[in-house]
């Protein structure tokens, strides 16, 4: 097992990789709570993946002498909302819960931020244990703290910072993911190369087609999973509050969040978005005489390889996408925070910009 | 002006209590935030308190260079629910509000508590000031990062713990309370004396019909509101979570809140509530032989003499309040925990006793 630990103002914690981890996740429940008398654990998770792992996740859970309640959202970016939350919260109060009794998000980045902000809120505060099942959950959303639901003017407009107890991860779990769903994970997985990360940068340049193909390459997902999960714990532990490194994880998503709110948050996954909207910087970046053309190209090249969209989609405009640009919630004053590549591994924040440079983020 | 330090692990913050404040209190924001580029203010409140302080404050918050954006929301326990939460934010995130805009929550507890909420989930955490304007929000719910709103199942039961930047205290602004209110306040007054401020108990017992008097004593109740903010920072700052001490700040609020949830919230005030839920305190100590009687007479004596009320409401029954019992925070494990009264100034909490104990805290 490989264990990553994460600093954190309200308490620091440790990320678990192991694959198989899931089939016994009741002892890895069980060994964070030991001291506990009573043994109720809390999931919140959705109707797919409780589908697929409910069955076994009871079974170890039951091993363990724990009893679980369970309360799944339905799924979907469309489902994350306040009324979904509420919904949550409802059924472990009709079950009495109390503040030490720990509660388990089990799902894509979704379910760890509804389950999160549910932990945050239910009782001013009980237990999170994040166990992340897919590629943007396990290296991205559930590490950090980071909890939220959709408002009709924006995504994660309504939040809070709320660590938890340990992220579980299982790098195995990802096998039962679409392929699509995996390859937009890769989004996320280049943003950390593309950010920094030169050994993941070296694996990606080796060996993207195989992480995007149809065979689930167990090892080499593991391996990137651990990587990506370091440098996001990494950065957190060092910014947790997003006032200078954290930002530059917002590399990709201020155009990528744009796209996603434009389409009403479905019909393209994160992944994706985030992967055009990194495209976006670089071509933001090149007009402004940050890089040379070839950031472009060079980052075309891998998503394409990744076999992730490289252009954007047709009937989306510039206009379609401005109102979008505004609410993100990197805005700093009247302008908009960009984070831009400056090389192949290197992005910078930048705050003063020609607006005008801006509408260089939608190509075709 | 006095100043209280809080220490919170979200960071320290002062109480500032003044006589006056209330008309200067754009300069105090300015001062809390001199390093700010722009200029907006967020305000919390509700019609009541805007139609009394509304003109002065947006006259002080013009001069100190300010421009508000106002959110009320409707008075009342009854609206402080997450829908409210949910049209304050609104009104924020239609004004694009950013991450380091401050809002203030100007007006009595539930304005502190969704005030407090409303800052904590918009765009994850903006900078809050509380500024308090009944006895309660003063001397209690101001101080120490609670924040939250009811569920159909329960008082406070969905909310964060969130600390505010600042606590703005001006005592004058009692004087505009109805002295139904003023009095109810007194109950948790009566609280610090009874939980062991020897000082304040002295100046209670000298002075306690002053205080509940038709006429306004400016000077005893800044006193007043001085000792109780320090007692209520020195608990929080020594045990934030509400792990030990802080939940002696719970006396009387075990059955205080069973009868405002049985009551639907309305028609009994929280600090008529806490007097009575005191006294059922008092009651079950002395059933449960913790106590001599004399400590019923003596907290009745000094309830009484504060105009508030020392029997029950003859068609509340134990059995009507039990369900309420149960959902109360403080519960740990199946037993509540109880904060039960040993001697004038000095309680202690009760986890093992007779359940049957607690139906002697309903008394006539």
């Amino acid at each position: 097992m490989k264990t990553i630990p994460v600093a954190s103002s309200l308490g620091d914690y440790e990320i678990r990789i192991r694959t198989g981890l899931i089939s016994s996740l009741g002892h890895f429940l069980r060994d964070l709570f030991p001291e506990r008398p009573a043994s109720r654990i809390g999931i919140v998770s959705n109707p797919l993946v409780w589908e697929l792992y409910g069955k076994n996740i009871l079974e170890s859970v039951s091993v363990a002498g724990l009893t679980p309640v369970i309360a799944l959202h339905p799924d979907g970016e469309i489902s994350k909302n306040i009324a979904s939350v509420m919904d949550l919260l409802t059924v472990f109060l009709e079950n009495r819960w109390e503040r030490r009794e720990p509660i388990c998000a089990i799902g894509g980045g979704v379910t760890g931020d509804m389950g999160g902000l549910v932990s945050s809120l239910l009782l001013r505060g009980v237990p999170l244990v994040h166990v992340p099942t897919t590629v943007v959950a396990q290296v991205d959303s559930s590490i950090g703290g980071k909890t939220g639901v959709d408002h009709p003017l924006g995504k994660n407009l309504i939040g809070a910072f709320y660590p938890p107890k340990a992220v579980l991860t299982d790098p195995s779990v990802l096998k039962t993911l679409s392929l699509r769903e995996r390859r937009a994970g890769l989004g996320e997985v280049l943003k950390y190369a593309f950010i920094g990360d030169r050994e993941l940068m070296g694996l990606l340049e080796r060996s993207i087609e195989s992480l995007a193909g149809e065979t689930f390459e167990e090892e080499l997902w593991e391996e990137t999973i651990v990587l990506c999960s370091a440098d996001k714990s990494r950065i957190v532990s060092d910014d947790e509050r997003e006032s200078g490194a954290r930002m530059l994880l917002n590399f990709g998503h201020t155009f990528g969040h744009a796209l996603e709110g434009a389409r009403g948050f479905s019909g393209i996954l994160h992944g994706e978005a985030v992967a055009l909207g990194m495209l976006s910087a670089a071509r933001i970046s090149v007009s402004a005489g940050l890089a040379g053309p070839e950031i472009f190209d060079f980052m075309k090249n891998l998503i394409s390889r990744a076999s992730l969209p490289i252009s954007w989609p047709a009937d989306v405009r510039f206009e379609t996408l401005a109102p979008y640009l505004g609410q993100d919630k990197k805005v700093q004053g009247k302008q908009i925070t960009l984070v831009l590549p400056l090389e192949p591994g290197k992005v910078s924040l930048v705050r003063d910009y020609d607006a005008a440079l801006l509408s260089n983020g939608v190509f075709s």
